[in-house]
């Protein structure tokens, strides 16, 4: 039996706090049993969700804390009112504090990242932490970096991040050298932002160990699983993030309208409804809900705030992986080739 | 019968030239018949297949050039080497010259953005021309651009960018005052980049009669239809663009896997095939192949390079509706009333 993963999570995060985090837990127990967790929020709530569930209540300590941080909260005022206090610090905190391995929270983002910047520091030679996404692809899957977490990057940034993303990579998908691509609107040499094309001839020059530089990819690389890793600034990132999913969401309904327009169609859809059930189950957002916080001194995941159990088990199945295999000693090490940090 | 629009074609652009461009011009002059072309290009390859087209023949002059613009030329090298000579040039030339009413080439975009610029002219306080696509939503379709002529804009030219597009608007969707988005990475006016917060607040601020400013729109909004025109910058919108074009191609192969994986899921395909074919009809990009360059004294249209005949000819409709509407026209007015060009 592997070591125990401890994971903390905020109890009171997201659109339905431990409504749907309780339950997510449940889930994410039975996949992996040698988790422990510690709830992090209003005991009063917690509680009888948790009597509900025994074995997840033998493996749960339950951490009150009064304070929530709404969704809207701005990331100052999530600092200044939830410091030492909020329900998101505390589940942090515990991380810091070495009392969990790592932290999630469906939180508003803005206010989590701020937390975790304060509450955990960045990494040594890190400026700009990262938010890292799992992108479905007809390879399987790719890491997409930054999806929003800062505005525009400069070289060294991008650099930073795919050296990050390159780490996570390595242990998600059991990589010696994943391949990195830099995002660009074009893939020809002279095409983009000077920051990009100026990353793209330091990873190229660097040539590193652990992994295979590929090149500029344009947005439709991303759903072909062109490379193992895409790197992009924030805006960027979230902008193809969201499309991508609002495009998939366009399609379902146009499928869904196809099939039951005509008696023919939904005959079809009758003997084709296996395979309709599989295609939904590949294309379910909460499959691959959960991003991963990049450049902190501990791991901090990402939840969406608007998503139920089987997704919030999703984020917990990223955060278990990331401290069992050890993704903050991963990216030491690869940054100890960081071709930026080697020329401050 | 309305008056007739004349269209010139760069009859060399695009990985197939004459191959393509005449057949595609064939299928536009079946839908509008009121259609005069100038194919410009090396007559050789262009009369042998005329020839095969009568009626095409009849209302076609052609107008041969020695050169063409090869799908990798650097722009720079375009206006260097094509001035004057190219069939580009030639084409977009008959524009200025008051030949033809609008341009369409599937030459590659670079160098038909900068023969554009320099052969017809930036409009009076426009500094950047924009590329405006076409965007299939769930509610019908949207305008989106810039998707790729510029990277970066200030608030100025997203300004600008949000009344042109909104002029194309009127005419493609017959709207008195369409709304527009700006794209962000979240909804609330504190979010994102300084240029397009300050953007937001001149639109609003100007309250212009022929645009209804909506506010920010995320990713997800291209999809749903959110508003009629969504402005952002070249490098986030040609990200954008190219995602939705490769979910849209990813969603598709699942869903051809899902259809032939069981003998069940073969009959229900089968059953439904009609479905399927409209779903494909509508999802075809072929369809809304054609982005528009706004800004210049002109209007010219740029089609997809690997195109066939029925892309091409979506493209020739785009720019039979922008001078048969008078776009140009549309946008002078509009732009009588940009608050940018007022304050300088």
């Amino acid at each position: 039996m592997p070591k125990p993963v401890r994971i903390s999570l905020d109890a009171m995060g997201g659109d339905h706090g431990p409504s749907v985090v309780v339950p997510g837990a449940v889930l994410a127990l039975e996949r992996h049993p040698g988790i422990r967790f510690l709830m992090v929020g209003n005991e009063a709530l917690i509680n009888p969700l948790l009597a509900q569930h025994p074995k997840l209540k033998e493996v749960t300590e339950v951490l009150h804390t009064d304070l929530a941080i709404s969704m809207d909260e701005k990331p100052s005022q999530a600092i200044r009112m939830g410091r030492g206090k909020s329900s998101m610090w505390r589940a942090v905190q515990a991380v810091k504090d070495g009392q969990a391995d790592a932290a999630v929270s469906a939180g508003n983002t803005g206010a989590l990242m701020a937390t975790a910047k304060v509450c955990l520091k960045t990494m040594a030679h890190i400026e700009r932490p990262a938010i890292a996404a799992m992108w479905p692809t007809l390879r399987g899957e790719s890491i997409v970096l930054d999806v929003g977490a800062t505005i525009g990057a400069d070289a060294g940034h991008l650099v930073d991040m795919a050296i990050m993303g390159a780490a996570m990579a390595r242990i998600v998908f059991d990589l010696e050298r994943p391949t990195v691509g830099l995002l660009n609107v074009g893939t020809e040499e002279i095409k983009g932002i000077e920051a990009v094309k100026e990353a793209g001839r330091i990873l190229r020059e660097a040539n590193l160990p652990n992994l295979a530089y590929h090149g500029f990819v344009e947005g439709d690389d991303l759903g072909k699983g062109t490379v193992d890793v895409v790197v992009t600034e924030g805006f960027s990132g979230n902008i193809a993030l969201k499309t991508a999913e609002g495009t998939a969401k366009q399609i379902g309904e146009y499928l869904r309208a196809a099939m039951s327009r005509t008696i023919m169609a939904k005959i079809g859809y009758l003997f084709a409804k296996q395979a309709f059930d599989a295609l939904r189950d590949k294309m379910d957002p909460r499959k691959v809900n959960g991003g991963v916080f990049l450049g902190l001194e501990g791991v901090v995941v990402k939840s969406h705030g608007g998503t139920d159990a089987l997704g919030f088990a999703s984020a917990i199945d990223v955060a278990y992986d990331m401290a069992h295999f050890e993704l903050m000693k991963t990216i030491r090490v690869m940054l100890d080739h960081d071709p930026v940090a080697q020329q401050a």
